[in-house]
């Protein structure tokens, strides 16, 4: 188990934040309720903060040269994408919430309307389409909001974000959209600025396989995350079965569902780009997507068994409570057989009847405390023989 | 979550009428055993205010001119259709529980008995099917009766209704059938006479793809509000655990078995329409189409996620109650265990016994208050070491 | 809910009966055992009033005609059949565990011996086969055996018997078997007399499929009453968990059981006659045999769903006798917390040391009630902020 | 239910014994690790008993003729079955723990290495192969051990035994290998030697046909005396929760898997029959071993009904031990709720304070008694309102 | 039951170290994120005894000769493979941790740099990949640590270590990486070396066959183990309802549920091998894989068996804690029904009123003791006709 016993305890007080974890069962589409296709709309829980306008970022390099603009304009993007069809252009763009300039982008790629409404309406299941030789892929990122170092009670909680990732992939640029500001995608950003590996050298299909790799290797570090905490409370949960510890158990088991939602329909995505006849993908890269299909494959094997474990540990938690709470009976039930028959005994002769015999016996006393001695022993006896100690 | 605390209790109160919620687990069909196929039959549970007559309106649009027409005859309605045949015509039958006009229409449009009979026995599984060039697709609205904020008790629980919808798509024109007076089409006819989007200018395959998206659209507002209930019992669940609280998720439960019923098969419906030859259908329409069944298998995504939840909710209500039945055990043994022995001693010496040499020693009374606080020292400190405080 | 409480209640204390329902978890098929293929044997649990001999009914109709002959024999049935090739002729046999009359048919027909054996050993799975042109099929029929107003208690329990039927489709004749008299043709039956419908201008395919409708409509009325029972005691599982709720419950779980297993495997079967190469069986009445199809699948989704929520409510009963148990021990745990300390303390005071100071004061009495007052305030205060009231 | 009473009882005394039913949750395969393929090795459970040789039995028949030879050797059954190919010559073989007769029968007939492996190797799934024109068939045979009638304990409980038998069809000979002495194909031999069906008319793929239609004939046996068992447990289980039925249940449910392990791959194997290209193997017993196949789809169905309502009778079990459990408590609550009030009553005027003025009333004794009767029957209105009556 | 009671009992006794069993629900795969593909990273778990460099041996044989060479470097490896083409070279890595070494056999064999990384970052999902003529096979290798007989303790608990083995399959070579010293391939190296069999004379895909057998075989050791462990919790789940029973089959499950991973996703690789194009894999091979093909569906029937008899027994032990509470229950309240009213009636008699008439009747003692009789003897009669004896 990777969580130290200090690091449990303080996960277990944060247990009861956890339900208020900020992922929403069904996610918010009604306002969007009849509008033509093609429309874009701002999400309604889009907060204050969101509401800066999106930035266009631009990195365009070839095997001897790099070059990075941040915060264009859509024209400025495409101009970028088409003076030097050699290179690979990766046009970033953070805000969707921003439809202005979404639409913008859209008509200077010529975007069909169906894509526009998708990019912006953040909600989407992940899927991969081919309009007009351009290939559209959204799917979600899980990303870590603070490390693990910082603050324990985040491990394997609420410390991740999920977020709508879109992809165009064109002849010879990919643009990106993200949601908000921070993205997983650095270690990507570094290996073009390094020339590490092969990336430079490579078309932008291959930019897309790295930026699906770092997403789906993302998912690994939150299901690690869920998988310490699991252990942990596999540990405790039968030693001190608290409802924290259930709280916790079901938390763990909403955040599984939640990611099983996002997780699960990319399988269908990389399938696709596996099989299917997908414009300006080469074989080549074909190779490097098996891999990232091997690796989410391996992620929904770790959320299947996350399910089944995280749903014998409630199994467990019930069969804890039960127990102990056999347990204080039979304490109740020792104390009770034993003393209330000795109670009785005592009341009998503490009646005030004016002819009691045995109260006169000069050993009376003596007999009756013997007698309560026999019947003590003989209760224990019983007990005993019913394997209650 | 999006429910106020005080939203939730006005949820909970409300817990009792649920049950008696107004979808028949097993709909009526025992009426029309052993009529010939194409027998057309009013179902029993029609209540007295529907038995007006159906009413027949028409719009007919094309890009240019829009013209609507209500309650006409079948035989004016089959004019309208035919004497433009560029145009769009839209024919909107509300109450079908007429059997008379709904007859009338299938005669004047040359429907089969069987499409005849299903649009009137509405108890029909979504489907499609094709008769001679003409496309029939049978399916589920479900229709938020009342806002949902009006009346907070309805959110998430029995504020929506469900009732079939059947369609009929022919060359440049569209019926569709309606049980009853209101439905979820006012947003698509508000865009034929404001002229937005691009529906003024299509043909009738997409004017059925926009009535198609905003029932799956609306699936979504159901979906919304339960999402929203059950999150707030996530919430309560462990604080809580009143009998109201099992009896909501019950009910909550429920209505997802039944919207699952009315959703679940239009899936084959929809990837009918994609896949196969369906007359009157173009290749365009079916990009549309494509969209609207991306959101109906997110639907379907967000129906089994709350049906796993609300299973995993109801298993944290026993978990709750057996911990708290534990809680309630405890106090009593510790009780008990105080004070059952002490008890006994009291009334060993309470006892009129001649001779009981204790009695009459000088200190008696304060030596026993000394045994006594000394096994009550010692039991508690055997419930600490239990850890039963 | 279609049962008024009387109904109900009724239900209730019919309970116990249920479970000795006649139908068998295991049908027997012992008595077979080693026998070659096509041995003809009666069912060992056939009782004495099925002794007596089959019986062979004809109708043979066009359609200006129709004839009805009653209780003929194996050779007539057949002249019959071939006299007026032009002509539908349904044969009815009832009473399959004659032998001798089945084999007689058989022989007569050209039956298949594996044919013979499955006739008559009325514990087949629904499937279809075809031999020489001839069509093969088994399932079971659902009979409600008594009118729903006539006793309450048979409601959704156990008044409907499960049958097997076989047919055989030949080109201008159909063969039905049944096992005993009674059966749901009666309304086909009607149809051909009243010349109701188009059923006398078709030929024996479309007999076919009305059996099989009547058939599948009935399974309808069957879930219709188990529907019934399930939502009654959905209003009262919480109001009232006895254990003959818990009983009738399992009871209906177990005919739901029962049914699917009857019903389920004819998907099979009509999917056949829908896809394969049938003979004797016109493309047009494969549109019928589809709207049959629908209706089947209805009555399987109509299954699952009573399955999921009579296990649903099975879980509800459990929680509702928990709760019931919680409310249980407060009680006495409130009554055991308050008064035990004061007994004790009632004790002390009764003990007959000589010296006990306390006793002597002159207000020691109500010193002491004062005490028990306040110890009494202390518990219920503590009650209360366990929010146990 | 077709176990009476005492039966049942009967069945319900042995349930302790059934737990340490004969067959292994995992089969031993570890004496074979690591050895090369075709090794022939002893199973280390071969008891002391099974280490007389094996015995080679033969009958060769045609329609007009019978031949039966007991304990050959292989050379002997070899020649039998070359010199005249017109008959069927069926060589059994009984004990394959005896490696060396085994392996000389593997020599003779030219059996591949494997094969032979697999034939004294007793733990196989269910497989079919095909080798050099030559149909390898592993599958379980299932024997009831003893007679229903004989003990009563043993139905539907461990009175049956599962053994692997192979065959080995050729060009007109069948091999087949049992374990143990005692087998289900007495009936066939009956058949062959009675010249009854036309077993002896037809070639060895018939044989194999019958010799399997046996084997799944022989599992209805065992899966009847489940059901019986289970129906049994389903009456009793409410009126009389004991943990002996518990236990029993939980034997069935064992009994289930075991078989269901034994008998669902059989479904492969025989629908590799009817599907694949197999030697020696007319289209004419195919329609036979359609037959066959129904009836193991029967099986399996019956199994799986069998779980389901197992799985539901251990629920209800565990309800009804709740149920009893409450009304447990109800009895100890009313009796402490009624009394320990008046107890402390009485506790109260028990002491010996100088000054307690009640205790010189004129009536104060009655007026107690009275105060009694009204604390009662408060209390036994209470309970009374909560419904615990 | 192939466990003696000691032996049950102490693995009982180690019961509470299982849970800190050494598989991580999830593997770590964080340290690699966002690499690019084929860096060859560490696995930070590595424990220092891990550092010691990786050994390569390699044995080269044919039918005629055999020749082994310990701690070869990758370049005389290469050599080996190179001279000989018509030899078998087997060349085993031990330690893939070492990430120069393996890059340095990647190299000189020419690995595609995916595989390199496969190699040594060993959380690998099983899979088989073909580059460039060679197949790369990955999968887990299940290995007992310590004998049986060695430790009782250990049998079926945590006495079985989980490695990742890969395999690369070249034209007469075959490569393999293991983690650790310590594998389950002696047998093979035995029959190789002692010509057992017909290793010696087949080609490297026969070597590769016999390697993927004994792993496969392997598992069965385990499940054995996993198996006997079952069976001895099935004997005393109900006796003796401890919690250690709780835990230890917990525990068991959550081996199996990790077992599963590692060995379901093996089907699809021999699969793959079975139906695939495969380089350097003869069609007599396949023959063998088939069989291996087999052992590993029985081996996954096995761990479905045991999953389902886990989770009965999970359920088996809540009855037996329930009922046991009930037991409890039942001794408290019969205890307590009979003794409270009894000491009532004592203490009412204790009262000290000046005026209680019944004290001073002459035999008021007895006619009270013979009420109390009176009453016992009621509710004696009470508890029987509840069946509480």
């Amino acid at each position: 188990m990777a969580l130290t016993r200090a690091e449990g305890r303080s996960l277990l007080r944060g247990a009861g934040k956890i339900i208020a974890a900020p992922y929403r069962l069904v996610e918010r589409r009604s306002h969007t309720v009849g509008l033509p296709p093609g429309s874009m709309v701002q999400h309604p829980d889009a907060e204050q903060e969101d509401q800066k306008p999106a930035r266009i970022d631009v990195i365009r390099y070839d095997d001897n040269s790099i070059e990075e603009y941040t915060d264009v304009d859509a024209a400025k993007a495409r101009e970028l994408t088409d003076t030097s069809p050699t290179d690979v252009t990766w046009i970033d763009v953070t805000g969707v919430h921003d439809v202005e300039t979404v639409a913008a982008i859209g008509e200077t790629f010529g975007l069909h309307p169906l894509v526009q409404e998708d990019l912006s309406h953040t909600i989407q299941r992940p899927k991969l389409e081919v309009y007009d030789e351009k290939t559209f892929i959204v799917l979600r990122m899980v990303r870590p909001l603070i490390d693990a170092a910082e603050d324990v009670y985040e491990r394997g909680q609420a410390g991740h974000d999920i977020e709508q990732i879109s992809f165009i992939l064109g002849d010879g640029f990919l643009i990106s959209f993200q949601e908000q500001e921070g993205d997983v995608f650095d270690p990507v950003r570094e290996r073009i600025r390094q020339h590490a590996g092969s990336i430079r050298a490579l078309s932008a299909d291959y930019l897309l396989y790295a930026l699906l790799d770092v997403i789906v290797d993302h998912y690994f570090i939150t299901l690690e995350r869920i998988g310490d905490a699991t252990e942990f409370f596999e540990e405790i949960v039968f030693e001190d079965p608290k409802p924290e510890v259930q709280q916790s158990l079901s938390a763990l088991r909403r955040q599984v569902v939640i990611l099983r939602r996002a997780i699960w329909p990319l399988r269908d995505v990389l399938t696709s780009l596996l099989r299917d006849e997908i414009p300006s993908l080469s074989e080549k890269t074909k190779l490097y997507i098996r891999d990232a299909h091997d690796h989410l494959i391996q992620a929904v094997d770790v959320l299947e068994t996350l399910r089944d474990v995280l749903s014998g540990l409630a199994d467990l938690y019930l069969s804890a409570v039960s127990y102990r709470m056999n347990e204080v009976m039979k304490v109740l039930t020792v104390v009770g057989t034993l003393f209330i028959p000795l109670s009785f005994l005592t009341g009998l002769y503490g009646m005030n009847f004016d002819n009691i015999p045995e109260l006169h016996y000069q050993n009376g006393y003596f007999i009756l405390l013997g007698i309560m001695a026999a019947v003590t022993v003989g209760a224990l006896a019983y007990f005993r023989r019913k394997r209650w100690f």
